[in-house]
């Protein structure tokens, strides 16, 4: 059998294990992992790691973000970008805009993404209303049709739902088999600290991290549990950024609970001082937990390491700060709060983690697979179409050379804002072409396709199967 | 000096000792504590033990119900059955009525007590609403005026309130030095797991207690300490009735907090299974939290023995079982919803943890004296003037026969409501005189003094102090 | 290319995926996974699933176990039984005879496994002696042999090491690169009951359960842990069977520490009562850890479902019921002191959790793989040629039929000893087909090859490489 | 009446309460709590407060400390150092000389206290031996006589026991009803770390701290706890250090065990760099379990104020720094071995705690009166004879200057040695004057009574009775 494609020479990796073989790779499908195999077309990746293309569940694109201001990646950028950085598939959130209803707003969602990706595209759903009307009809149709999760909010004023919307929302996962994922902080706390923090002129970047301190958080996953236990669904806690929400999750565990956890870069690598830099500089590091100590990324490594975490994501929510938050937006300057949440990460996640984890010696290599593409689709309905390095798959593959080393670069990435926090963070080990379903998307940095990306459906979630 | 009175031959107990001496009384006061003491009036109290008379921090008496309910108690009969109980002190609840100001309520309560009272008695304020006149000028007047402690609900409508108001709460009691309690139970996903029972019609007594699960509890505990923690104030939880809350609370003072516990009887005696009695008697028991297994009496206990609980009260919150869940009361029978939430308890709150507790030798009598006199006294800024047998301190005695055993029945008691959930319970140690200032208000089980109660100004918290 | 043996048809597990595909197979090894694959023969697994063959990574064999004891299985018998139950390798523990140093039974233990096994085995060392020729001479030849993981005792006379000397063990795996696995029950306290329990009439085989409970295996766990902090390794908790046991562990990882922990059949299935069974019957039950409560096998389950657990084993140390406990014992008769400790379990290892964990739906496929061969072979050096269906690794493969169902029957199974503990338990879900290195070792519950198996030596484990 | 001795205008403190009241003396007694008392001698304490007189508990003296080393204090100086510290009983331990039966060293002990003592004194025994003899009849015979508690070391070369050693230990405790005292240090760890810190030439005194770190006292404390629950016993932990052994006592009464817990002044106020001083300072603050870091105190401050901790005593444990750690003390300077273990403190104990904990604001006087004389008497069988200030007690009372401020000063201090590891500490209030039954033992810092100090004997434990 000739193979369309034969990848040769690579340490091919999965979540089970590392070998040396071949990927044989037909109709766009891993058809065979041997040696010798015959393909039309040879990728001799010999010195590189063939690990599964990165699946990025975190990811905000053209989302609504309040009057003025626009995010700054469209499924254009956002994808170019994602797939630059190894991923081969991203989940971003769709959220309607005010008057639409959730079905319009993923008709309309359908249409931004349909022939402008880079990488496949799913979507989580976000719940802000919970009328008869969206939880009885559209939200069971749409779970009906392949959008298998939902996000709820427990902060964000106009997102933010009661307790008792929460548990409704989780009785239609519950009843249709769909994954509920919660960004979990105290509104009430942090607006009470808010307005404190106003009050006494504490109103720079660095006052966003300090009127969003840990027993935010913490509260709000153990209530969000708790939410959980009592309408009897599992839950995904997204965005984890310190041991005491970490404690929350094992506890719960330990009672018994489904309950999977996600991190994010951001939170191994950043502090909340860095929200205290001169001139303003703050603001590029605004974003919900807000990064917290050093101290903390030990808690977060440990939850890596150990088995806390299933999930690690951008949450990449691009603004560009020349807009909101440079010279001529007075209502940052004013204060903290009209920053919007959010930074860039979709194509450094993947690095970051390779070189502070793998290269570190921190993680295995399928340790790195699990938390960056395997669990993802195993989480959200996507496996086994997606993954994992195994005969039947797509073939989405990221090809790595471990031992690559330069900085992060502004300069260098593809995504729709004007700045990285990372800018000049050293990292060893970068994906040097990407590959989905058989076609090349990246190489050596640079995309090298047309927007191939296709819209998913996704079955449920594993754990509900 | 010759005493007004002096108690000869009793066993003397307070929180720090247990001794065998004459109680010198003068002017309502411990004048003296020693032996051979002179007296006009000698009390023989041979075989005796002699405990501060008991300050019960937790009683509902006269308080707004709803429409159409009338509570069992005004102050006249709940001050008689508390002095009956060996009690010497009762703190009821000033509740608002709809569209009285605190202020108002508390001129209006101090009136319904005056002149009918056997015990001293001061008020707890419940603060349902949070505009600025209540939080910015009657709140702290009150507190001026020496009402220090109240309580907010996060269960009840009409009653609850959200995070944000208890945070505000809490910056008052921050600000002006009173203590906080609160009712822990999370009112959103009671009502969720209401609805739900009702649309499968399960409206009986027992699903009051299957619609307020631990979680409830343990979720509204953590997130009232979490306030606390935010807004930087000492807290108690009031009625905790199980391991769980319990261990919410000593994970609190392990992070360095400051939280103090309540129990009652009903949660080392009664169980959800009581709610469940044959033709409607199960309505008898429905309080919040409902009682739950016999295996959380052993968590309770536990958390009484080795300090996790500092007060031990009765929440007496009578209704007469004739009136709002007897067969003229169809609301009731229609729904577990419409039953009134309360027990009645203050006269059997001592006896109960006599006979459980130091007969069964799971309590020293220093232990019994501080959950059930001193601890309220400290708490609720009454000490040194009650709460222990102390030269200086006022003359409130109770003396009570460690060897009378006799069931708990509803003839010989004397509240004002028409059972008692604790009917055929035999107790071992009663009370057999109550002692307010040095005048007799209870002897052998009977009232005996005019209504001699008086109203308590109180300091701060000894905590704030 | 034409494979040796080709599989079709079957659903093949690995740790990390489940997928359809053929598995082409030349010279003992997975050549290939793709579809349409051509071989000289061919295996129709059409309604099989494919896994990993079993790694059973603890099991006793042939080893000295106390005057007039004989074990009741030999490499012969004992792999035999293995591959009946679906297993590949075993991992028995050598144990030097009195006398002998442990270099001299490594070699007199290769000599009795020569030619004998149906399974590929290698072998964990018992380290009874620390003097300075075994530390220092014998344990760091033979780690650099491929005897990377040794075994020491907390409890057993004559076994037991005292803190210091694990400590020394210790270090030397420290400096070599070695596994230590702790057998954690304190002898000292077991010593005190049972001499207790002697002196009180308490002889029968129930009180070996009596004499060992929770915490003494709570204590001895917690011990072994720090030791194993203050010498700075990582550590194997074996046949853990209780939550207090799990805890330590669960603070341990919380703490940072690297801890593996295994558990047993036994304490998902048996109970302390099953030890008190008439007619000492109780005997075939005595084991250590003993069976607890059927409340603990809810603690295991959830420690295997959520990861506390890395290996499932059988703990396989089979005596001869007739010979050690029957009429003719009367050692045993007069007291369970004298019973031999140990039950019979490699062959019903894998369908017990199958039945248990996958048909009852609380384990994944890719779970079992893990729990059962994948974790074996990574914590013992054996990856990446066991433990995982993956091209280059060796073609070791058990096809199950997944909706067999028939009870566990001494009548069928092939061990050397004269019962089953489970007599009777039925299990859906059984192996039909082990292949050893692509040839067929077991076809529908009985051997079919000639004794094939080989001694493997061993790479460090994963973590220390 | 007419008392002896009056003491009037202080602010009069016992665990359970504060009163301004006159105290009446008679016979050596109190004899009444009151106003106005009439007596032949006044003491006008205005100004002061008036604390039950401090109960040591934890003392060495005159203990035999191996070849050529003299303990520094004898009953003479030591009691003196105590009085004048506002103690007006102490606790040391009687250890057996090689060769002597523990009834022949109390017997000498005994004769070495008459006649010579400034407070009162009983005594711990230690058992180092557990043969028939001690165990069956000394131990059981001497707790008859009122030495009823005792204390194993579970490190120290010669006097450490076994765990089945400590278990026989406890039976006999509980047979008898003594209290168990344990010094919870694992010997086998500390040795190894020892072995290891002389071979890598690290024998300066910092490293005493190095090699006993927190996980060999947590180990201990979880073990030492674990033997008294299979014993069935409970247990005193003396001397604990910090947060990880805290939580070991938690966790032991959450599940139920009756566990007492003592720390004392070093644990708040040094740490392991004092070990580390210049010119062999160090040696100066070498004691078990040593000193840990600051943020350890914040640990115990924490068990303090909630309970964890029952106990706060000295561990006075003198030895003259030129005898055992000076220029011609060669032992030592080879090796930190050789430094014997213990620091002076009972003269330091209370205002340590006084000006630390009361002046501070953590603990109120009633926790003080607790912390550092009720507790002691109740939990070594001294209640209610000594520990209150209750009618009927011994008139034992310390009157405090609260405001009095000086540093410690070795020239201010009397005990036997030659410096003190407070020198130049700041402290805000002091004891002014000590009273043994009536009678004045210190003045303004001095001594100025005769040796009038008795023995003891004990009741059994509160807890036991």
């Amino acid at each position: 059998m000739t193979h369309d494609l034969v990848i040769t020479g690579a340490k091919v990796v999965t979540a089970s294990g590392t070998t040396m073989c071949d990927i044989g790779i037909t109709e766009g499908k891993i058809a065979t992992l041997g040696t010798g195999l015959e393909g039309a077309e040879i990728i001799d990746a010999a010195g590189l790691i063939a690990l599964p293309g990165g699946i990025d569940s975190h990811v905000h694109i053209s989302q609504p973000s309040g009057p003025g201001i626009e995010m700054a990646d469209d499924f254009s950028s956002g994808t170019r970008a994602a797939a630059c950085g190894g991923n081969t598939t991203i989940l971003p959130f769709c959220l309607p805009e005010e008057g639409m209803t959730l079905r319009e707003a993923v008709a309309d969602y359908r249409v931004k993404a349909e022939g402008n990706c880079l990488t496949d595209v799913s979507f989580h759903l976000i719940v802000k209303e919970t009328d008869p009307v969206t939880l009885g009809q559209d939200l069971p149709a749409l779970i009906a049709d392949g959008y298998t999760s939902f996000k709820v909010f427990m902060t964000y004023e106009g997102l933010a739902l009661s307790d008792r919307q929460i548990l409704e929302v989780m009785s239609v996962a519950k009843a249709q088999g769909a994954m509920v994922m919660v960004h979990a902080e105290n509104e009430d706390a942090i607006d009470f600290l808010r307005d404190q923090a106003e009050r006494s002129g504490e109103t720079g970047p660095y006052h966003h991290a300090t009127t969003r301190p840990v027993p935010v958080e913490r509260e709000a996953t153990h209530r969000a549990i708790s939410l959980a236990e009592i309408a009897g669904v599992p839950l995904t806690i997204v965005h984890v950024s310190n041991g005491e929400a970490m404690e929350e999750i094992q506890r719960a565990r330990q009672r018994g609970l489904t309950v999977f956890a996600e991190t994010c870069p951001q939170y191994i690598t950043l502090t909340a001082d860095d929200l205290d830099r001169d001139g303003f500089e703050g603001a590029k590091y605004v974003c919900s937990p807000p990064p917290r100590t050093s101290d903390e990324w030990g808690n977060i490594w440990r939850g890596i390491e150990q088995g806390t975490f299933d999930l690690f994501s951008s949450d990449h929510c691009p603004f560009r700060f020349v807009d909101t938050a440079g010279k001529d937006a007075p209502g940052a300057r004013n204060s903290f709060r009209n920053i919007p949440n959010g930074i860039p990460g979709v194509e450094t996640r993947l690095p970051i983690l390779f070189s502070e984890g793998v290269v570190k010696g921190r993680l295995s290599l399928e340790r790195f697979a699990a938390l960056t593409a395997t669990n993802h689709a195993r989480l959200y309905g996507l496996y086994p179409r997606k993954g994992a390095i195994m005969v039947g798959a797509d073939a989405d593959i990221a090809l790595w050379d471990p031992g690559l080393t330069k900085p992060i670069r502004q300069s260098d990435l593809h995504h729709g804002t004007d700045y990285t926090p990372w800018e000049g963070f050293e990292v060893t080990g970068w994906p040097v072409r990407t590959i989905l379903r058989g076609v090349t998307t990246m190489l050596d940095g640079a995309p090298v396709a047309d927007p191939i990306g296709h819209h998913l459906s996704r079955d449920a979630p594993d754990v509900l199967r």
